[in-house]
């Protein structure tokens, strides 16, 4: 994935989520990136700013930033996938760095009912969809 | 538990949280449960709100004050527990209920480095040591 550095703020995204996702978009605060597992439609949000873990260490208008990414990237999923619901955890248990996953989850598919985090190993889009899906994304989101 | 209903909202707790959880306070927005797991410190926040399953639909008001309630939740967990990590997850794949998780995790915890959700049987708290705990989260959180 290119855009793994945004010098000037001093954010560096970390190379696992690097290597697990393709780079969609950069909103206002968040960089989007498009978990590359076929099996769920998984937005994932970096906010960038550097050295951050915890959403509450975050300033408060980077908050509620955040919050509001969330919300648009919630209503861009449940439009395009009308899922049972929408998942979101900010976890980091392995990659520290603050991420925010967004999932669009069906009755029925390979982790359901319970979370897709640790659950299997992803099953990567082909790259023409993965192509197309991202464009199709950030044209939607941004 | 007591207080599974707020008849003035039309508020009503999912009885499966009601199950499993025990009541620590109300906060202006949300509902605050001690989930009943002595092997993490969990505490659940649900929107005070009737039919509500996604964080994107709620009032933007509502959403800021929900935000709000993570970081006090969050902030209080990290000062009481230091926690390796905060992991928040809003999932209601099983209950729809709109409910965000605020779990203080631990290396080595029961679950570690993998979610809380769905990984074992919960192992409850005896009735003396919920009933301190659930006195000081109320003191300190409200």
């Amino acid at each position: 994935m290119s855009q793994s550095t945004d010098g000037e703020a001093g954010f560096s995204l970390d190379p696992r989520l690097a290597a697990d996702c393709l780079f969609v978009t950069d909103l206002m605060l968040s960089r989007v990136l498009l978990m590359n597992d076929s099996r769920y439609p998984w937005l994932i949000l970096v906010p960038r700013r550097p050295n951050i873990s915890e959403i509450h260490h975050l300033s408060k208008d980077d908050q509620a930033l955040l919050l509001s990414e969330i919300s648009q990237t919630s209503k861009y999923l449940e439009k395009e996938y009308a899922p049972k619901k929408i998942n979101i955890g900010a976890l980091g248990n392995i990659v520290a760095q603050l991420h925010v996953h967004i999932v669009a989850r069906h009755e029925g598919d390979a982790a359901w009912p319970g979370p897709v985090w640790g659950h299997s190993e992803a099953l990567p889009y082909d790259g023409e969809n993965a192509t197309e899906m991202v464009k199709k994304i950030k044209a939607e989101i941004s």
